[in-house]
Formats: structure tokens, C-alpha cells, sequence
């Protein structure tokens, strides 16, 4: 079996009403600095915060069109939790959300908010995966996998027909990929419709089953996974989502953590748009340069924004360090009254605002009238930061960067 | 003079090629929260990312119409600069924006890059205000106000249209205010327009010299301003817009940093957008309650979206702190090897993340085999702490909380 326009036209037309047709923006931003003509599918602003919604609203859809009106179970502490919990709502049908214990609260609140029940089980996927069957047995509910099913790859594939009418020109489309269900249905129905439209798939280094499955021909599973975009950390691709991949996708990529880091904290300055990990691959990849849009028309899939706080908090940080807003020096002192309010005299002087000061008298090279001192800075930049330092210099301090 | 529907309809003419005709986004979880149905007018992503554009874009128009095409001037370091910088070049007439030196280096080259002369000048906007006037007079050139001037009223009123074409039954517009010119467009436009329309304005408590001078009936100043909200940190309100925003608007209401914070988070969470922190006052005052918009349909004007990463950080530090993300508490512990490895265990066990350990050997109560041990860690949230507080409880530890 596969997938025919047919399928992703019944699709679109299924899930209409549920979903958003969400906006493709140009950015003139992305475009000057590659070179090409740059849009943004911002599927990070569809119903439930991500596209998934489009899958669990066709595979739902066509159940309840089938007749198969039966509570549906997902597991799944994700994208695909608030997905189903909606769709299944919004068709009238009931729905229930297997969760690892360690579920952040917030998500369990989204997904009750959306009529789901949510139940709490075991420490990783696979302990809610197994109570997730055990309920589909106990009270003959259907399991809807996130991305393995030919229904659902449909649902996601109407992002294609949505790009296709958005911007009839394009000529490369990229999209992240997880287990490849987004990909799959993109891709089957982009080159179906079109066969001029590159479409290119991108996994985070850290967890590159599918692009090693594409490269190597057969389907091939990740012993671990590890990467800050915690949508497409997927051990094992599906063998159908991978078949079509291998059929319809034209290259597939990867990129690291810190290309999807930059790429996020891009994503929120010049555009003011928050994008998840996961989401913000696409452009990441071609932010770094892994795939080339120079005189492209390119569209990248931003396909989900629900980004934790604490992901945004550190992502932040780490942006502020490399573009030098944050400086940390340590310098030698007298140990003695007054030593550090001087030191401090010209940092203040120097505008840089002091976030954290540490004393070291633990250290070989130091005598008994002597402390190291450890300061961290907030800083302007590399300017101020050079200016900072200068200053230091001056007043006869030797301050050694950190 | 005043303004009329006439001067608000030409300048939407005059920068229609230039500006955007923003989204106005309907908000079902802003207006769940609230019991009205609330709409996001979305000037963040603006070009340029602020309305300030639309002032700048009227005023230079208005100028080359005239016949009257000299280089023109300002002096600022936020959105009026690249506001200025951006219509300038569009309408092929030279720009000089005189920024002080701290300006943050990304404004700088913002600035740069839509084509103006960036000029450094004195340590505050006095003294880069007092070099542009010098520039004026050395070339000739105009200088324009960021707010008290009816064209650049005129340009900004032009948002008031769009609200009213996009949502003609609207029944309240609710603005963010600094010197004025943003909500002297919009009531005088909107009023003119539908009296029935509400409209509100909102400052900041450590800035609010236009509720002032509204409450009092003259034009007030304030001797220091102090708000996260650097976009609307005014001390001198214009005598024009104040005098239009008395007899137009509808009322005007002060709001808190914590309350500007708390909204600039939720939009990030629940609308994927960023808004920097002036942009934000205007859904801070829905939401903490100091505008009722139940059973209305209110319009939240978010009228920039330029915000610093640095604030980024604070603003989302400051809610995982609220949201108890994290956890900080002390215990006591025996000085002897081993024991800060045993709590650690606990600590561990109960899957919470360590961000900060420090040893405390100065304190009275201390006997000489014990030490305070001072932890920072993260967590999933009140229940997480709770139940690693309940953990070392158990283990036989005294945690307080900090």
C-alpha cells in the first residue's frame, strides 16, 4: 500500500475544520544571509502547537467515517499527546494519553485541557507504551501510533498541498524528521504533485536512524539517542514511513545541537517567533550551511513550538555567551580590606554589570596575602568586553580570561 | 491642529508599499483566561519589528510630497531609529540617527542595515539628542520627533484603520504608551472612526508620566523612569499627543514589571511569539486584571517585538523561579568525607538536575564538625520539590527551604 494525491486531497478536506491553515511567511532575514528566497511553514503556530494535530485529525476522521467510533489510546509525553487528545475531542470520540511518571506537569495539563485523560505510568516511553496496550486491550480502544500509519503520514502530508498552493514556484522544501512520519507524507505527496520540488529531510546528529535507514538502504534502528530537539529523538524509525522516505525523499541531512540552538535564538530575534527544537531543524540545517538554498526558492518546515522553558533558558545562555555579552576573568589580589571595592570601582566604571564574584585562596601559586578572585559579567559584547579588560589592564590588574 | 479620518486614510496610502498590513490573531487561550474573546494585533513582526515604521514611513512621505527633500535625522537607540532608517532609505532620502555610545552593537548594525549613518555620541539621549541637533544645522537636515508630531501620529493611527477593517465589531482597543504618539494616533483615528470603540492606554508604573498628565489634565513629566520596558520609558510626554490622548481616549492604567514579564512569558508559551517588554503591556493589563475585558472583544495592540536576549533570560528565569522550576534550600551536613556525596544521592534519586552547590563555614550556629551546604537545583515543578524535600526528609535531612 502507499499513498496517492487522492488520499492527501480526502485528508485536507477531512481535517478542515480542525485544524489551521497556517501561514507560509517570507523571511527577508534567512534570505539575505543565504543567498536564496527563504519562506517559513510555521506549523509552531497550528492548533496544539505543532502539526500532529494533522495526523490524529485524518486517522480519527476516517475511523469515525469507517463506523470505528472507539476510544483511541496514544503514548506519548509529546506533540502527539495534545494532538490526539483535540482530534479525538473535536470528532466526539474519548480519548486517553499514556505519560512516563516524569511527565512535565505543564504537558499533562495541556493534554487534560484538550479532554484527553491522562494517565501516569512507569519512568520512560517504553513502560507507558506497554500500559498504553494493556488499555486498548482492557476496553477495546484503538492505539494510534505517532507516525507509523498510513493515515496519519496522510494527515501530516497536507502541509504539501498547503506549500504547494502557498508558493507554486518553490523548488525546495526541507523538513525535520523524528520517526518520519512529517516526511513520509510531505514528501509522497510533493513529489507526487510536483516532481521539480526537492524535498530533503533533517535529523539532529544525535539521533539519525532515519537518514542511516536512507543511506544504508534498509531500515536501521538507533541504540541511543541524545539531542536537545527531544520531538525527533526516535530510536526506531517505522518501516512504512521509512519506505516512502527511501522512495520520494531527494537527500536528508544532519545537524548538531548547536546549529539548532543558533537557529532557535535566529528564529526569535529576527523573526519573534518561538520554534521548538525539533522544529527549528530545517532552517538549522540550512543556517549552517548543510544544505545550500543560495538561488533557491526554499521552504523550511518550522513544524512545532512548544519549547520548555527551561529549553529556552538555555538556549538563551548559551547565545549570550558566544556573542560575548557574558565574561568571566579572575584576577589576583591583596587580601586585605578595600582590595575588592577597588577592582569593582573600575568594572564599574566600565558599565559591565557583575552577576557572580568567587574567592579562591586554595590554589598553589598564591602567597599568604593574596586571593584569587573570580568574577563573572554581563558585557555589551566583544567590544565592551576588550574595552573591560583594557580598563582592568590599566589600573595595573592582570586579569586572565575564562 | 488635530488630525482627521482624511490624514489617517492618506498616510495608510502613503505606506502601503512599505509597511505591512499586520495579523490580527484571535487568542482562544488569552481569551479563555479572560472571559472576553481577545485578539492579538501583531506589530511585532512588523517590518523592522515595531510600528514605529508606520510614524516614520508617513513623515518622510509627507516630506518628499512637499518637495522637501533633505536628509533627515533622530536620535535614538530602539525602534524610532530603525523606523526612521528603514522609511528613509525607501523613499531614496539620507539618514543620520545619532544612538549613544552604549548602544547595544545589534542596533547599531540594525540601524546600519536599513541603510542610515550611525553616529555615537555621549553616555545618555540628552547628549545624543543635543549632537543631533547640531547635525540638523550643520546639513541642513530635519529632525524627527519619535512621537510629537501629527504626521508621525497620523502614520501610527493607521494601525486604528486596519483594527477596525479586520474586525469591524470590535468594542475595545487596549495600547501600549510611552510618549504617546502610538495611542494619539490610534484614539483619535479609532474614535473619529466608532465612538462606541473603547480605547485604553497602558504604561508602566516606573514610567507613567501620560497617566499623570491624563488624570491631572496637563502634561506632566517625570523626573526618573524606571521599567523593564525600555520601549515606553518616557519622561517627557509631547504636548500634542497628550493633549489628543485627553480628549480622546477612554481611560489609561499603569501596570508592573512582574505583570509585563509574566505576559511577555505567556505569549511565548501559548502564542509562540516573542513581543519585547513595551510591546507586552498592553496584554499585561488584560491579564493581570487592571482592564476587564469579559464578554468583550478586546484588541491587544503588541506594538514591537525588539527585546534584548539578555531580557529574554531574565524574563524566563524570573518564570521558572514562579513556576517552581527551581528549587533552593540548605541542610547541615557532618565535614567528612563522603557526606555531600550521600545527599547528592538522595538528590539524584529523586531526579531533580544540580545547578549550584556552595560550603557555608561561617555561621554562628555551626559547631566545628559541621558545615551548611547550600543547593540549587532544577525541578519539574511544586510537586517535583515537594517531593525531594520529602526524599531527604526521609533520608534524615533538615532541608530549608531558601
Amino acid at each position: 500500500m502507499g499513498l496517492t494525491l487522492r488520499d492527501f486531497e480526502r485528508a485536507a478536506k477531512r481535517i478542515s475544520g480542525i485544524i489551521h491553515e497556517t501561514d507560509l511567511d517570507f523571511s527577508s532575514t534567512f534570505s539575505e544571509l543565504t543567498g536564496g528566497e527563504v519562506w517559513l511553514k510555521c506549523e509552531n503556530r497550528q492548533k496544539t502547537g505543532s502539526f500532529k494535530i494533522r495526523g490524529a485529525a485524518n486517522k480519527i476522521g476516517a475511523m469515525v467515517e469507517r463506523g470505528e467510533a472507539t476510544p483511541v489510546v496514544a503514548s506519548s509525553a509529546g506533540n502527539h499527546a495534545q494532538g490526539v487528545a483535540y482530534a479525538a475531542t473535536q470528532n466526539g470520540i474519548r480519548s486517553t494519553i499514556v505519560m512516563p511518571r516524569a511527565a512535565p506537569i505543564a504537558k499533562v495539563q495541556a493534554t487534560e485541557g484538550y479532554g484527553a485523560r491522562v494517565v501516569l505510568c512507569g519512568d520512560c516511553y517504553d513502560d507507558a507504551y506497554a500500559r498504553a496496550m494493556e488499555i486498548c486491550e482492557e476496553e477495546g480502544a484503538t492505539f494510534l501510533h505517532p507516525f507509523n500509519d498510513y493515515e496519519v503520514m496522510a494527515g501530516q502530508g497536507t502541509i504539501g498541498l498547503e506549500i504547494l498552493s502557498q508558493l507554486p514556484t518553490v523548488d525546495t522544501v526541507i523538513v525535520p524528521v523524528g520517526g518520519g512520519g512529517l516526511l513520509a507524507g510531505v514528501a509522497t505527496c510533493i513529489k507526487q504533485a510536483n516532481p521539480r520540488v526537492r524535498v530533503v529531510g533533517v535529523q539532529a546528529e544525535g539521533a539519525d536512524a532515519v537518514v542511516r535507514s536512507y543511506r544504508e538502504g534498509h531500515l536501521t534502528e538507533s541504540e541511543n539517542v541524545s539531542t536537545i530537539a527531544d520531538g525527533i529523538a526516535v530510536k526506531c524509525p517505522g518501516d512504512k514511513t521509512v519506505e516512502l522516505i527511501m522512495k520520494y525523499a531527494d537527500d536528508m541531512v544532519t545537524v548538531s545541537d548547536n546549529d539548532i540552538s543558533a537557529a532557535i535564538l535566529m528564529l526569535m530575534e529576527r523573526t519573534k517567533q518561538i520554534v521548538e527544537p525539533s522544529g527549528a531543524a530545517s532552517l538549522a540545517a540550512v543556517l549552517s550551511g548543510h544544505i545550500d538554498v543560495k538561488d533557491r526558492k526554499a521552504v523550511c518546515l518550522l513544524s512545532g513550538g512548544n519549547i520548555d522553558v527551561s529549553v529556552i533558558h538555555r538556549v538563551v545562555e548559551l547565545g549570550l555567551v558566544s556573542r560575548h555579552r557574558r565574561l568571566k576573568f579572575f584576577v589576583r589580589l591583596n587580601d586585605a580590606p578595600g582590595s575588592l571595592m577597588k577592582l569593582l570601582q573600575v568594572v564599574a566604571d566600565s558599565n559591565a554589570n557583575i552577576l557572580t564574584i568567587n574567592h579562591d585562596r586554595m590554589c598553589l601559586s598564591l602567597t599568604p596575602s593574596e586571593i584569587l578572585v573570580h568574577i563573572g559579567c554581563e558585557v555589551g559584547g566583544q567590544h565592551h568586553a576588550d574595552t573591560l579588560i583594557e580598563n582592568l589592564t590599566a589600573a595595573g590588574y592582570s586579569p586572565t580570561l575564562e
